[in-house]
């Protein structure tokens, strides 16, 4: 780290410092005292591409911009993880799954790519790495996003208005919002209702963005009673997701670690060690959060 | 299909025609009787991609020319069943899949695309469609084939001579090869053996092709012993795959009953009556299989 921010002096907490002498802080889940003191602060540097649980800091200082973390490599593995579990689904995993398990050789042919619409929530950074590379697979397309996008390839829906219409031509439905109130808990009952059931074996969800945005109990009834054909999540309400979670058992419930893609630390330090001499050097700061969005 | 043609008459075995008359045949799975009395075919029009029982037909006229069906609707499945099977495998299903049911939360980062190397056997339609679609995941991409190739972004590999240098930095090898003499068996323990083992739980075969590629004595070995992390097969040396197989009770062997990409009818009707109008019109046929090749 030293070595790449160059002439600016780094230390930790429990260092010997003054704290009205730190003019950036590095934060990555910081501790309640972590704002303490720094009355100089220029800028909060958030390791994290979400900032739903900083923004919740109890003593975050109000006034001081705070950087995001945007990353190629953090892109790359998001939209791994988006084209592995989009595919899998379009194929059918679980149905071909449970014939193997049964050892019965069914022949049913899935269709082409481009008979799946997938419906991206979120149309940032994410959204919009991951539909570049789930186009050229030959997928349909939709997106929803606050403000009005027009991204070739994909069909953009906006706003609270135009959510049930995006719904209802949505086969696949990939979570990639941020967690702020006006989207938490939006993957309940009344949306899974409204999703398009062309999908042999039933419309499927992928939450890859938090675990606030998912109404777990929803999601057990839906898959049970066949609302949903599939659910991948990578996040969760309470992570480590607990041991007597009842999706843990559900079969057509694809569970990850909220592991879909981590903050790299090599780019990560080269990223913000530019982002802070670019701003010594009087250049406007980048990525800078929204508070009152609060993204 | 007779709207198709135009004005050529279309007849079925068992219909009152003779056999002279006949100019054309549409063979797929054609009985030891198909071409008796044909004394005057121009051209034997496969319905499959694949030739390889075609040409083991007791009765196949030796001197006329055989269309193969080579179509976007088939290879567009075929990059949808590999996309699906080489991302689910990059991302390391397997693993995440025992940790759901034992109810462990490991977070376990699978790394980017790019750190993965596919290896393409088979660099024709299905080879390159497939590549084109899988580049702009992001994966590390190498074929190989009879004859040298030069697709940006894709390492190419030649003949037997240049195989085992193939392997050796291939962690996902995708088989999409006709089957020939040449190629018969190729999925066996020494393949295996040579492959690449930088993929966290080991190489990954995905066989699309052909079950006459694949030894499955070796594959059930190699999946045992840890020489394979995982295996997608659709084709098997007998099909259906009997129901005493071990690979159905295999955790990591995915299995699917020969459906990766099926023939649409609709569309072939279309091609082969285009081929058909075009050679009457004087023009040569196209996609004509090299009965010395194999394929
Ligand atoms: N699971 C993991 O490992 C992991 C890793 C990294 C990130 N994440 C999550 O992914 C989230 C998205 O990251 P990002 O970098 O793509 O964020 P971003 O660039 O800020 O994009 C957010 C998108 O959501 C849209 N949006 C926000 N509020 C909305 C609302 N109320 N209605 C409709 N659309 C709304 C935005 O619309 P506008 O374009 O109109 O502003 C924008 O398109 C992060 O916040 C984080 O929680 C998860
Ligand atoms: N599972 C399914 O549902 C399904 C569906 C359709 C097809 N298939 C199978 O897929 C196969 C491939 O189809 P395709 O249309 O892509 O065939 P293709 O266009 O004829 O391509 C065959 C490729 O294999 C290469 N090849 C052949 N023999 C070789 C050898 N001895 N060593 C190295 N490379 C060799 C060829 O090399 P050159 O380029 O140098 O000639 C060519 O690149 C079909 O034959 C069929 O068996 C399976």
């Amino acid at each position: 780290m030293a070595r790449e921010v160059g002439d600016y002096p780094v230390v930790r907490r429990g260092d010997d410092f003054d704290p009205r002498d730190i003019r950036y802080i590095f934060a990555w889940k910081p501790k309640p005292d972590a704002f303490d003191g720094l009355t100089n602060l220029k800028a909060i540097l958030s390791l994290g591409a979400g900032v739903d649980a900083l923004l919740k800091h109890p003593n975050l200082p109000g006034d001081v911009p705070i950087v995001r973390f945007v990353d190629d490599d953090l892109s790359q593995k998001m939209s791994d993880y988006v084209a592995a579990h989009v595919t899998m689904h379009h194929r059918r995993y679980s149905r071909f799954h449970a014939d193997q398990q049964a050892r019965r050789w069914t022949q049913y042919y899935p269709p082409a790519a481009s008979t799946s619409t997938v419906g991206i929530m979120g149309m940032g950074v994410l959204g919009q790495d991951a539909a570049r590379r789930l186009l050229p697979l030959g997928f349909t397309l939709r997106s929803w996003s606050r403000t009005p996008k027009s991204i070739p390839g994909v069909e953009g829906f906006t706003g609270a208005d135009e959510f049930d219409a995006f719904l209802s031509g949505t086969d696949i439905l990939v979570n990639l919002l941020p967690l702020t109130p006006g989207t938490e808990g939006i993957l309940n009952a009344d949306t899974f209702a409204k999703l398009r059931r062309t999908l042999d074996g039933g419309p499927v969800i992928i939450n890859a963005a938090r675990g606030g945005h998912q109404r777990e109990a929803d999601i057990v009834a839906a898959l049970t009673d066949g609302t949903l054909g599939a659910a991948s999540l990578d996040v969760f309400e309470v992570e480590p997701l607990p041991v007597d979670s009842p999706l843990w058992g559900i079969e057509n419930c694809y569970i990850t670690p909220h592991i879909a893609a981590i903050s790299n630390e090599e780019t990560g330090v080269i990223y913000f060690a530019n982002v802070l001499k670019d701003h010594e050097a009087g250049k406007p700061l980048i990525n800078v959060v929204d508070r009152a969005r609060g993204y």
